[in-house]
């Protein structure tokens, strides 16, 4: 008997009602483990993550639940290595295994830096500039990005089960939505291993992520209007799903990754002769062996002049021949096993139909396997289908979800482009060129096909992560066939989780909802903000310095000391004959200057440095003579978690005696804590 | 008989097969046109949109769709008052058609001043920073934003028949999609109208607008995965449209804007006595008499405390009293008719459920109706239904569309919050508060199930745009009930035409696909890049200037000048003891002046004036003896349509001896073109 693998709900391990499907060695065909058949509560389930998981994750800040996902991938280190012994059964070898693992945790970092670094110390985030709304500044809006208050329900892949419940999982963690992650059955063991090492480590606060190791069942049922249902898989699982009728009924946010008909396309300059021709050739074979074809990134189509069809068929022949196929426990072997023998199947039957519209350059027999029984593993060897009819449509639809591609032709760049249109979406396509014309042309044409284009030319031959890999801070998904989705990308895959809201109002209330100080709202002046620390000073907190006089003088010294002898500060006729100038002005690096001298003074404080400005606008034109006056106010503080500094972002306004804006800043700043972070 | 309504469609005004559904003036009852009844070949309309309208579109740039928009905008004004006078068929007050006729026009005027001022000259957007994937730096990405290849079809409601096909229109074509528009029959005649006064004006590229006012027939069929589909109307509607096989199918992008459950929050600060109170009455007021209720965004829940629900009972019932309803042609008239009988028979079976579940404050019923017939008009009385049952459902759930809303108690915040999410999604709610916490504290509960949150207060009581007004700048739409789409929200609304793609590859390569310079890529050096006209400067385009170095008498020098005595530039003691800096540094900001001195020159040239700054980053201090370089180059031009110079941005990188980055940041320039504007 195998055991049958318990479930993670309520952040309890929860037994099946009894075993259901038996889960395979993928080479060998020996019993793993079972699938639980189910039986559980899922309604309370939700339930938990609702209220649970919710008021754990949400009392929390962006930047702690991103503090806390640094701790998480640190926990899961020591067990990559089981977690690659195991990936065995699943019949992927070692460098597969890496891209799954190695990569999930990889991705659990990326997200913790994208948490601490680019969001701020609370749960609101603001969302492009304030939208002035009237003529005097009373009526103003700020769009604002909070947590939306329900669930992220994710379902999951066979293929990568530890890197596709962690990237999915992570996003939604920084954002603050509890998840539950329903991974594939296939291998479901791997999740489970993973998942057992989450729980142990106790980083999660109870509630934040629940693991369904059994059949859907009624998980669905329970979506409201408030979830994410994120969904990576088939295109036909992506349909069924999208069309759930709770899905339906509350127009729930519905994210599907599906399987795509990805391209690689030589470009007409990567003759033979090339290194590009070399690269395309190198990176085709990669992909077929990698996971054995198994990946929705896995290029399906390749797009090469039709003059070129016979060579680039042979030069890929002979490299995927040359691909030892077999256990993936062996060294040797290249391409592992396909997930089972079912998958097998279909990948063969899929193959048949390709192979009807072509030929086949290599075909999925294996007469040779490593270590391995072709009776009982679910092996096929790496197989490219050569498609002459250029009318042929199953290249364009058909997926055979292995180490399977085939090879078409083209004629002109936008013969190119259309061939490459014709998979209706698609979440990646490469393109090998190393001409600058030819990546402009297609790519502008092929982009709104993609949700990601590699470019490969000599110049990245070594330093690309290559076609396959998506990256988590680049958006995974794309249109149409492979989705209509969009995963990761950095901060936007937090956003995914995020409900915009344009927040209307008096500038006070508008200030008070984000916690950030906007134009028009009330300023507090009294002991110097720069003479406080961080934790002593708030948003709104403001020195209105000067006024001081920009004299003649001082612009010529400051073109004198800094050799800033631009025409408009130094030459009167040439000054007025600028159309923006009445004659002679000030610099408006002065005018900064200027002001920043109004507002600092020489005694030591808690500020430490001025690290950048944003959005600087100078507005009005400073003459000699004017006289300048600046207001500073704390705009906004983000403590960053573990550090003995918080940044702090002040609004710079400064004025002429006249009372127009002459400059707009943002000043950005660190400054000391009163309450330093323990000695380690 | 009356006039039977073209469609145009193939840029041309084609006739129906014969007369539909025959539409009725809503007050008088008579006969004002009849819908076409079909027959039109869509495909073809398709056709046309994908081939002749998208090249024609996507020929021009986003600034010169956006220029075209104003012209349009302009080409319409003229024609306002005539759909105001048509408008009072549909029931609508001169009041109720400047929100439809003149917030249209607005709509086209606000897009294309987002078109021109914050969009490139191009079909290429960058979208967030660049991306270095490699620690050599060749390979990087850059996320992009491109025209889908598409059709954006439009489905609209009754309503607004101006603004609705305008609002949606206007992000569409700066976009660069063509679009095809159905509006609602009730008030195509209207929509006609419009639609000939923009077809005469010309200014439209061929392609670029289709409108069908017939039934929709046959009209979604042909979507596919480069569309967008954006429906306003009920939520029965939207969810049936939501599950059309073809959109389904393709994934295709669906915007859905639905009728929803609006609420109005009275805050526990404002008691009878204040200016809030007053106000909250006021707004509810005019909500139910604009349109007669039939906005989308009209407040349906009038949440308040429990203990004060019958002096809020009091005060709206009796404003609601005094409103006059009629022909809307009466200048007395505040409460028009519902566009046909059919709406008013739906809207009283509502009430009448409303009823059930608590009692009528004011009713339905209208004695005396100005110059109208209540047996062939359309008229609904201003009806407040008051529940006191805190279980009742029906308010949460049955939107009456009409001058109908219900009055609702609430205990402490929480329970305000859990009230007003039993809406499940709307697209806006008001508070009325003038108390930063209360303002803070419920927005931030509610904000997660809106689009938008209007504030009022005495503040903005007189500058405020209202609780039911969409903006073209800020986001119109909201979660579940109101339909999970967004619209409008400035660019955001022309970014939901875009798909974006991140491309990988050299910076040579995502150089040339974005059309500007990444950091990376090749410059060339040769005439000094300020000598060159808007025209000539080519991205990429560099001059490395320098070095120079910087002593501690330009520190003193600069200090004395600018009075910029903060300690680190004046204090080596405090210098020394600060985290960052090993003793005296200079000033960041002399060391973004001496740069410029560096790249300035004073013989007048094209470079007409630096208008701000973007990204600045000091990232190593530069200590007195330290020799800088500054490196300046061409990173994207934008050609405003219209104005004797462009916009050009400038990379720039600050290097010391050892070259390492002392500043990095980009400079903003206006520069003389060699064409101007011919003179007008």
């Amino acid at each position: 008997m195998v055991e049958v693998l318990d479930s993670y709900l309520q952040d309890a391990w929860q037994s099946a009602d009894g075993p259901g499907d038996v889960l395979r060695d993928a080479s060998t065909g020996e019993a793993v483990a079972a699938l639980g058949s189910g039986g559980f509560d899922l309604a309370a389930a939700h339930a938990h993550a609702r209220t649970v998981g919710r008021r754990n994750l949400q009392r929390l800040t962006f930047q702690q639940r991103g503090a806390l996902l640094k701790e998480l991938a640190l926990a899961l280190k020591p067990h990559v290595d089981e977690l690659h012994e195991l990936s065995y059964a699943t019949g992927t070898t070692k460098r597969d295994a890496m891209i799954d693992v190695d990569g999930g945790v990889a991705t659990l970092f990326s997200y913790s830096g994208t948490g601490r670094r680019e969001l701020p110390s609370s749960n609101v985030v603001a969302d492009g500039p304030l939208q002035p709304l009237s003529r005097d500044g009373s009526f103003v809006a700020q769009h604002v990005l909070t947590p939306l208050q329900g669930v992220a329900v994710h379902v999951n892949a066979y293929n990568f089960p530890v890197w596709g419940l962690l990237e999915k999982f992570a996003p939604a963690f920084v954002a603050g939505m509890p998840v539950i992650s329903k991974p594939a059955p296939q291998t479901a063991f791997v999740a489970e291993l993973l998942v057992r090492r989450i729980a142990e480590s106790g980083v999660l606060p109870p509630g934040a992520l629940q693991v369904l190791l059994a059949p859907p069942a009624d998980l669905l049922d329970h979506i409201t209007e408030q979830d994410v249902v994120s969904v990576t898989g088939s295109a036909a699982t992506a349909r069924l799903l999208r069309t759930h009728p709770a899905i339906v009924d509350h127009a729930t946010r519905f994210v599907a990754e599906a399987d795509s008909l990805n391209a690689a396309v030589l470009g007409p300059d990567a003759t033979p002769d090339t290194r590009e021709f070399e690269l395309l050739v190198r990176e085709v074979t990669r992909e077929l062996a990698a996971k054995a074809g198994q990946k929705c990134t896995a290029i399906r189509r390749v797009v090469v002049p039709t003059e070129l069809l016979g060579e680039v068929a042979d030069a890929i022949g002979a490299k995927l021949r040359a691909l030892p196929v077999g256990n993936p426990r062996s060294d040797d072997v290249r391409v592992g096993a396909l997930v089972d023998r079912r998958q097998r199947d279909t990948v063969l039957e899929r193959i048949g139909v390709l192979a009807a519209a072509g030929e086949l350059v290599t075909d999925p027999g294996t007469p040779d396997l490593v270590d391995a029984d072709a009776d009982v593993g679910a092996f096929v060897g790496p197989t490219l289908v050569r498609v002459d009819d250029a009318d042929a449509e199953a290249p364009h639809e058909v997926e055979a979800f292995g180490p399977v591609a085939t090879l078409l032709g083209y004629g002109d760049l936008d013969d190119a482009v259309a061939k490459v249109a014709r998979g209706r979406g698609s979440l990646v396509t490469t393109v090998a060129t190393h001409d600058i014309d030819v990546a402009r042309d297609l790519v502008r044409g092929i982009a709104a096909y993609h949700g990601r284009v590699h470019l490969l030319d000599r110049t990245t031959a070594k330093s690309s992560t290559g076609h396959g890999s998506p990256l988590p801070n680049l958006t995974h998904g794309g249109p149409g066939r492979a989705g209509g989705g969009e995963e990761l990308g950095g901060v936007r895959g937090v956003h995914h989780h995020l409900q915009r809201t344009a927040v209307q109002g008096s500038p006070d209330l508008v200030a008070a909802v984000t916690g950030t100080y906007v134009a028009g709202a009330s300023r507090r002046e009294g002991t110097h903000p720069f003479r406080m620390q961080f934790e002593d000073v708030a948003v709104g907190d403001s020195v209105v310095a000067g006024p001081r006089t920009i004299s003649q003088e001082d612009v010529d010294a400051f073109a004198a000391l800094t050799g800033d002898t631009f025409y408009a500060h130094t030459n009167p006729a040439a000054a007025a004959a600028n159309p923006f100038f009445d004659g002679l002005v000030a610099h408006g690096y002065l005018v900064l200057s200027a002001a920043a001298g109004l507002f600092v003074d020489p005694d030591p404080g808690p500020v430490l440095a001025n690290y950048g400005l944003e959005r600087l606008r100078f507005l009005t034109p400073t003459y000699p003579g004017d006289e300048i006056t600046v207001t500073l106010t704390c705009e906004e503080k983000v403590d960053r978690v573990g550090r003995d500094h918080g940044e702090v972002r002040w609004d710079a306004v400064v004025v002429n005696q006249d009372d127009e804006q002459l400059a707009t800043y943002q000043v950005l700043t660190l400054v000391e804590k009163r309450d330093k972070v323990e000695e380690a």
